[in-house]
């Protein structure tokens, strides 16, 4: 390579280049933050919402009856191969607008719709269109929380708004830490994370410098969970280098919730083996049947031991919100760190994780000074940085759909929503236990209606045939789980729109489909 | 609790609630996914779209002409303080459209605009209009990717759109494996961690079940990378439990590649030790210079020593849309994983991260059943997983803006965005070669120019002085580093728009800041 002071003639000698690049043409569409950008963007999104109008219309129902292997063919036929010239499909090439509205078209014919009243399978809400359109803003700005010279403003407001989530969760926001994540299995990483590295920190025992093996030799670090928690407490112990073994389930009642003297019961046996409790993860709202803990006890239980107590309210959290039910989160203000997703039970867009933690001081372990993104000479001259909150680096600014949405509508306007789907949870579990044919495995502690339909000892196979004959017409999206070695069917139910007509009318398409399969297995006997 | 079979009646003990909540006056302004939602979606995004130009005119720069703490004042004002009620504000309670405005307009006011032209410090790009458009759209339908039922089409997309990457980057994509992630730092994070578990595993030495403590006994995992490479390495192997230290720093050239002899030569070192090198991770273009490893020399180490090899490709990977520029990064196809980042030369707003492993078969560590996600029967009756793929659970459809974008575009496109920034950098690098007052460090590798105002002695309190006063005053972003101890200035070109006019208007802005503070420092004294 050549570069010719003084002039602007340049020598690229692996191709030799010697005229520069005129990219203007190609950026006829532009950059969604220059002049013109934003009005481009949102005549985008307006072509988009008609497309997406026009598929719904077209899908007709909750999902697309098709079969995975349909699906896959018609995303493939509308994207067409991928091609070195504009407009991916040869067939149809051109302009932005009409490559955005085809794929639209296809991704939504073709989606599960959280929004559609029969669709009730997982914790994955119908987002606000508010929320919608700010997370469209923080993509035009493009705001990056990793240094304040990428994000000034996304930066103080994430602050603030961390200080409020804080606040509502109990904690004091003077004090308190907290960071928006990815979701509830990067909160859990990360305060697992925390609380490892706070247990096993020493002169010679520092797990961030030296590692695992040296900080922990002799007494192995293990982790405290109930036995309906996360998945993600294991995966994050692997990830952690504890091995998914160092996690120790404990007893939970009937309806998921952690026996209190079979936590004390673990805590003594691995006193009595010399390991050492790094955390305990209490659940407020297990993903199958919303089991809360009684965080109270535990975290009298957490402090006697001297162990990290972090309560995983991914699902939960949201009671926060409700007047009537965050009485049931009473406890969590003394919890070392909670997880919340508003993604769930706050009707966010994905992504809206939030890890709190009772002292911004824990996130000790994570602080780190990079020379070109918070030297310390601009910390110093004023400039924040939230580098030392979050296990990643680029990030975007998912706290504005936050700050957006709760200004909207108030906590207690949230709260209403949460109400609206906790009566409907009720009202639509009555109807289970009303129905001959149905079988609610337990009364509901949070907006997940667990139950199966009663085939006898066909019962397993004739609910997992049922829920895939349902995705295959594309008839309903219900959730299914096992429990105590039992397959049930599950409606995890997040749409304050849907009403009880909506939910009656779903499980009568679960008892025909029911019916559909035990007639099938009669007849293949 | 109480329910009443057969009825609508419901009682909830704790608060004595009786009459179901209506919710539906409170989503006047509705759900995104809803019928009308997605024209109220694209209504909010164009009144959002006047306050982002408003906005843009006021700032009338780069960044506002405040000190942080200015900045947090104005967002502090202008979300005030959080209500029960909707609205937030009292002085200003209105519905959905005033308050997004609002917050639009105060966050884009105190933001940094990537879209300017003298917003230059980070890997931070302007991202596209369509591709923001395409954002918006995956919001809307809130798919999320870790089960089938939450996202058909958008898995489909996602396994085609990872295989036509893996192609590019001169994997065959029919055994190459991949998924998309938040960023590099993930990326990185997730390889390393499979190579973790690769080198470790075995019927008493796996690291998922039993940790690295009793995976490892006796032989040291290690971490080798090239001294400038990415702080993630470090990270990673922090939260991987090995230790910080775990990582070898291997000797690099001016301009910031690993020294391939010097690579051997650790080799050496670790095998002498005893230790157990588990992965070599080389860098496709450094964060400061843009410095690209040889990877095909790398690549045959890395062979012969048996060892992991990861390519850290976040910033570089885009040279692969490049006709010109995709030779630099010959040796890639070696590789057993690589990091892409196409929020970073691939022009999408934040997160558009991708890793590729050469064959799928490498993600075994992170594969897992969950019941309610992924039952063996639904996956044997022909419904896909991705969940295997990621560290997240709820993962939201980031897929799609890269779809969107690659049929746009198609890959020469990209490419010839790619090259414009590349020339841009090289008429810059001359511009500053040529001024009296101005150092280049190097010649430049991708698209980093770094350099300082040159005050002698004095110079690295110069230049970090000279950068705040630009960001305070308003009137550019430019990044700063630290090499071989000193304070190095920064422009990193990420914006196809950009000219060469505009960066020596850029510079001029550093000369003046500069001699301002050499006066400064010299009436001080």
């Amino acid at each position: 390579m050549t570069l010719t002071p003084g002039g602007d003639t340049v020598t690229w000698r692996p191709d030799g280049l010697t005229v520069p690049t005129d990219a203007s043409t190609l950026l006829a569409d532009g950059l969604a933050g220059a002049p013109g950008g934003p009005e481009a963007v949102a005549a985008l999104v307006a072509s988009a919402a008609e497309a997406l109008t026009r598929a719904r219309d077209e899908r007709d129902g909750p999902l697309p009856a098709r079969t995975p292997h349909q699906v896959a063919e018609a995303v493939r036929a509308a994207l067409g191969p991928l091609a070195s010239t504009p407009g991916g499909d040869p067939r149809a090439p051109g302009p932005a607008e009409r490559v955005l509205t085809r794929l639209t078209h296809a991704l939504a014919v073709n989606a599960a719709d959280p929004a559609h009243p029969r669709c009730a399978a997982h914790l994955h809400c119908p987002p606000l269109a508010v929320a919608v359109a700010a997370d469209a803003v923080a993509s035009v700005l493009n705001q990056s929380m990793d240094s304040w010279d990428q994000a000034p403003a996304a930066t103080a407001m994430e602050t603030q708004v961390i200080g409020e989530l804080a606040g509502l969760a109990g904690y004091d926001p003077e004090i308190a830490g907290g960071v928006v994540t990815s979701g509830g299995t990067e909160s859990n990483l990360t305060a697992l994370l925390l609380a490892r590295d706070h247990a096993l920190a020493g002169p010679e025992r520092d797990p961030v410098r030296h590692g695992v093996a040296r900080a922990a030799a002799g007494a192995r670090p293990r982790v405290l969970c109930g036995a309906a928690a996360h998945f993600s407490v294991q995966r994050s112990a692997a990830l952690l280098g504890l091995g998914e073994d160092a996690v120790v389930t404990v007893d939970v009642d009937s309806h998921h919730r952690m026996r209190p003297r079979a936590l004390r019961e673990a805590l003594d046996t691995l006193r009595a083996d010399g390991d050492l409790p790094v955390a305990i993860v209490a659940t407020a709202g297990t993903t199958d049947l919303g089991g809360i803990d009684s965080l109270g006890a535990i975290a009298h239980i957490a402090r006697e031991y001297g162990v990290w107590l972090h309560v995983d309210a991914a699902y939960g959290g949201g009671l926060l919100f409700s007047r009537r039910l965050r009485g049931l989160l009473a406890g969590l203000d003394r919890a070392h760190s909670v997880s919340l997703d508003l993604h769930k039970l706050g009707w966010q867009p994905v992504a809206a994780g939030v890890l709190l933690t009772r002292e911004r001081a824990l996130f000790a372990p994570l602080s780190r000074s990079v020379d070109y993104l918070n030297p310390t000479d601009d910390e110093e001259a004023g400039y924040p940085s939230l580098l030392g909150y979050s296990l990643r680096t680029t990030r975007r600014a998912d706290v504005f759909k936050i700050a957006v949405t709760l200004r909207v509508l108030g906590t207690d306007g949230l709260g209403r929503l949460v109400d609206a789907c906790r009566d409907l949870t009720l009202r639509t579990a009555a109807r289970v236990t009303a129905h001959p044919r149905l079988r609610l495995a337990t009364t509901p502690s949070l907006t997940t209606v667990v139950f199966r339909y009663d085939a006898g000892a066909d019962s397993d196979e004739v609910n997992a045939r049922l829920r895939r004959r349902l995705l295959e017409e594309g008839r309903a999206v219900v959730g299914r789980t096992r429990i105590d070695g039992r397959v049930w069917l599950k409606l995890t139910l997040l749409n304050p729109d849907t009403t009880v007509d909506d939910t009656a009318a779903l499980l009568a398409e679960v008892v025909t489909a029911g019916d559909t399969e035990v007639s099938a297995l009669k007849e293949s006997r």
